[in-house]
């Protein structure tokens, strides 16, 4: 689909559609009635695909006369075209489809980490997914010599799959279905539109909907749902769902809902001062995703992605325009505040110390990713505990924040990870290899030191005489004070 | 309540009720109007218990003239019945009355896996209940030499007590209130209808939203819930409630709601083509609930069910006919064909392995159920992250599929069994008793066996230079295709 | 704000407030129009602050002419205070001003030990926050010698910070953006009744939703979100959320709503006996809180509350009054017996023990809070485990009393606490200190006195063999049955 052939019958078909001389360039007029091939389709489709039809009917697709041939036809040149009823037609539609009438919005995600899901397939979550979880056994058309299936039903179905086609349009089972927002599509764009606007209703209501974000951005690793759900937004949010407007055309903040601020809200849609935006990247000032946060511009530098160029600074005072909807300007400073401090405190007591240890422990353990347990402890770490954290305080869920993240970051550093390497420091120093020998020593002086700083002084009994009286009294005189 | 005799008085007051020439047999006609008998319970019970009143008032029930006295009255012969203001009456309503209107239903109901959770009382969960988390602390006129708090307050409040009549009709405390739906009722019936057909609304809608199934299905053992919520199921049905016409008599999807399907929808209520029915078990083509999935018609067998003679086929045929209502035949194969794989790794790699293993080690542990950490281990592993990866896997819920289940099981597999299964050969290997060492040859053999297979050998770091060095390749073209 | 002039100049400017002659002291009577100053503070915000206005607009305050002025105007004396644009205000609104208007309610807060969370900054958590995950990282105007971060992100959101006031009445951006319910605030008050009444609508039907609660109530020491929503309580409450007539100023339960009770109408709301209240502890009678669960008097004698005198037997027939809305009398006393069986099985097979254990093994472990594992498992015991579990039963949620409770609770006694212990022994015993060989003998002494209970025997092997016995068959019996 290089050169995006696949809806060249459809401009041709609904000419009207594309030829918009003064308008925004590849946004699209609405053909004046529901064109003669879709007509043809929904003879049989009506009665075998009721659901389908009828989601469709409610949709916005339906009132602008845009149906089944208008995405799903597609080009000879097509590599996962095939022939139906006298049609040329594919299942997917792209988010190359989309842009045909939606350019504005797909450029907007292209440049998105979102587009980019998929590329994570190369990384170290697949060689958990691959390897450790996995192996070989699903063995299907696309995949002779076989893939995981655990990479297929768990990793790919959020991040996306690389879609592969069989003969005559088939789309192999291990990579469809499949929604995850980075798909790979055979037409080499990235992304699944449908990942949010699901179904065939693609209600704009559902994808500003936190459950529809929650698909993916849940769990251990990332509970963003779970920690929207506590906070006060999310309150707010679902006991109030009834004045949120969600299906309004207009959905400004501060003007068309007051009620409570959604996932969208924040980080893509409109407020009276700023457009609505298809890359999530573009409101928040720190990635907290990497063992240690950074800047989203290093992040966006790093893949390619046109963000290099906007600074966290930039970020954040958008951020701070949808804040000032419902909140005065020093709440928003003081919030910024605290949540930064709380990042300084993660990323310099626990994740810098934590990532130097592990990599002078690498020349210790067994050379098989995750065949050790501390890889686990130290993936834990920064992976889960330490996101939970940095993703509580980022949304003011204090729970996150503090038992699902810094309580269980800080029992596992020093119940968990800190023992294990003074085992590995014994075991090297008593090993017959003097390069073990080195190693053990250079690891045991770097743990040494990091429990020797202010910060981690306490766990080896070094608290500062005056500085433990002094909570010693603090915690005195705060309990006479109440009695 | 042998021979079900305690509605006979009602069926003697509203012989309407029974005398349904034609009709199906056990269905009923509805009574002309309210009977005289339970006018006369609603004169104190309308200001006793307004809420019970009201509940009712909505109901079918009260629109079909179906009041207090047509659902408590009781013969004299039942074991519970007691003497109330002239009236025979029982607290409990049982399958069995509800039968005599609703036959079908109960008949079906009957055969599930549903009615007979309460046998699991007799099984290893009880130990843990019992035994290990309990003691006979709990003592109650049924159960004179003491009952386990834990088994009262925690497995028999979804699997269902064994119901005990105090003198009066009282029912023991340690047996009620219960409304698990496999509850063992004072006639022989199994099952408590109230467990989805709540209070005395009695209402359809309840039993069709998926908050009623969450009762007993969630948790670290079988988060349906959970799994559900996760689902593009799940999220279109919480952010479309209102569209799912979940009042409506006839229910069917694709032609009385399009939105999203709920449990009920796809295990249990009416497509076009298949009627409701109350055995949950007739669409799944796994049982996840075993060490190893197995086939549906295995376990029906063993517990003497009539699905024994339902092959999975069907069954899955049947759930097809569902899925078919709002996706397409390739989209429904291809989704099986993911669903498969992963139940295929699960059982091969770890499942049927991590069997043999603990079977091997037993002879090294200390002979007392849940008295070795290794019984926690694997007990967890196939009972807790095993379930969790395949019930995510079978409702497209890839955060359970892998994060909270194949990740898990692939993490404790390495890091806690393989290791205490070491230790145990080890420790073994230097006993004084033969028998031991024999057993721990035994086990080392099967372990270093089982991890020199293609499944497990990574860990050993006998990865297959040629895989890896292409596992390294295409790690690093993934990564240049991106640069 | 000692003698509470903050709303002085409000007292002067409308009069009319306060001068109630025989109505309830310090019940306001309503203003006949919204103020001059609140007319003049509209003028710039209805523009600056929409959101913050259009909520203010769907409130009862609006309707009863509270604006603005009326809860930020402040006295000079104020240590908040601050001039703009002419008139004397401060951001904060504190239980003393809300008092002013609703002075029954506040001192019905008072009370309670909702009011009284933020004296837990002196606590052992206090000690987990800021010194084991925490550090003085976080340097502000306030704070000039650091707070940590996550005290401050974590702990104090819920519990409350004590506010520091920089000048010009801003407020430290460590202890603000903060409405914890325990919050200190300058004025002396304890609390913020925008912990449940939040932003500016002041919504009651948003204080009765039981998300409102969860915003501190959930996670994993006490998830009492968590537990509602699996109680058919909460099932009921979500899938009737329609019919619970939230926003109705009557909410009387079994008089104006029938479908489901919220946390309010269990622990707050009124009956058709008992009026509103804001001491959320009238109507519990144990304390879970602490490591062995208390009679609720004890703790509130220990805190000086009034409720040192309001027996657990007056708080028990509170809630009976309650339950009995929608439940009879035998369900209701049925159901004490299971919830005090589980607690009585806690307390005793567990709790008291575990306790004694742990103080017993203190001289055998280094000197520094949370400085050892065993520290953590005893801890997470009875203040994660222990309470989900205690909540569970007090709410009727299985999966909570069992899975993510007891079973927790058991598995990490036997087998992560006693192996500790044990281990404890084992080095205690070959010390070369005689204290530390005389305080292992002493905890092991209580170690095996412990195992030998019959609570714990079954462990050693010891369990009676008429009990081994009976235990088989009545299994086997069991199974027989349903051969």
């Amino acid at each position: 689909m290089g050169g995006c052939p696949k809806l060249r019958s459809v401009v041709l078909g609904c000419a009207a559609i594309m030829v918009s001389a003064g308008a925004v360039l590849g946004q699209a007029i609405v053909p004046a009635e529901i064109s003669r091939q879709t007509k043809e389709c929904l003879e049989c489709h009506q009665k075998l695909d009721t659901s389908v039809y009828q989601q469709w009917g409610m949709s916005k697709h339906y009132r602008a006369n845009v149906g089944c041939f208008e995405c799903h036809s597609a080009s000879t040149e097509d590599v996962d075209a095939f022939q139906h009823e006298g049609f040329t037609i594919a299942i997917l539609v792209t988010p190359k489809d989309c842009a045909r009438c939606h350019s504005v919005e797909t450029e907007q995600f292209s440049g998105s980490h979102h587009s980019k899901a998929g590329r994570i397939l190369g990384s170290l979550d697949n060689v958990l997914a691959e390897v450790v979880e996995g192996n070989k056994g699903m063995v299907t058309p696309g995949f002779p010599g076989g893939v995981s299936a655990s990479a297929v039903n768990g990793c790919w179905q959020c991040h996306g799959s690389q879609i592969k086609v069989l003969p005559n349009g088939k789309l192999d089972p291990a990579t469809w279905p499949n929604s995850g927002i980075g798909r790979i599509n055979p037409d080499g764009s990235e992304g699944s539109c449908n990942a949010c606007h699901v179904r065939h209703s693609f209600s704009t209501a559902q994808a500003r909907h936190p459950d529809t974000c929650g698909k993916c951005h849940l769990g251990p690793d990332h509970p963003q749902k779970e920690i929207y759900e506590e906070s006060k937004h999310g309150i707010a949010f679902f006991s109030n769902i009834d004045k949120m407007n969600l299906e309004s055309a207009k959905w400004i903040v501060g003007e068309d809902y007051f009620a409570a601020p959604t996932c969208a809200t924040c980080h893509m849609s409109a407020t009276k001062g700023q457009p609505v935006t298809h890359d999530v990247g573009m409101r928040i000032s720190w990635n907290n995703r990497p063992v240690m946060s950074v800047r989203p511009e290093v992040s966006d530098a790093k893949m390619g992605l046109p963000g290099a160029d906007v600074s966290w600074q930039v970020r954040r005072s958008n951020m701070q325009d949808v804040c000032l909807s419902c909140h005065e300007q020093q709440w928003v400073d003081n919030f910024y505040v605290q949540y930064d401090s709380l990042i300084e405190l993660y990323n310099e007591k626990f994740a810098r110390p934590g990532k130097a240890l592990y990599t002078l422990a690498k020349p210790l353990i067994r050379p098989v990713a995750f065949g050790n347990k501390i890889d686990f402890t130290w993936f834990e770490l920064w992976h889960h505990e330490g996101r939970r954290a940095r993703h509580g305080a980022s949304m003011m869920a204090p729970d996150y924040t503090h038992w699902h993240g810094m309580y269980e970051v800080a029992r596992n550093f020093y119940t968990e990870y800190v023992p294990e390497l003074e085992e590995l420091v014994e075991k090297g120093l008593h090993s017959d290899d003097p390069a073990k020998v080195e190693a053990a020593k250079a690891l045991q002086a770097k743990l040494e030191e990091v429990l020797n700083t202010d910060d981690h002084k306490w766990y080896l009994g070094k608290t500062d005489p005056a500085e433990a009286a002094a909570r010693k009294k603090a915690a005195e005189d705060f309990k006479a004070r109440y009695k």
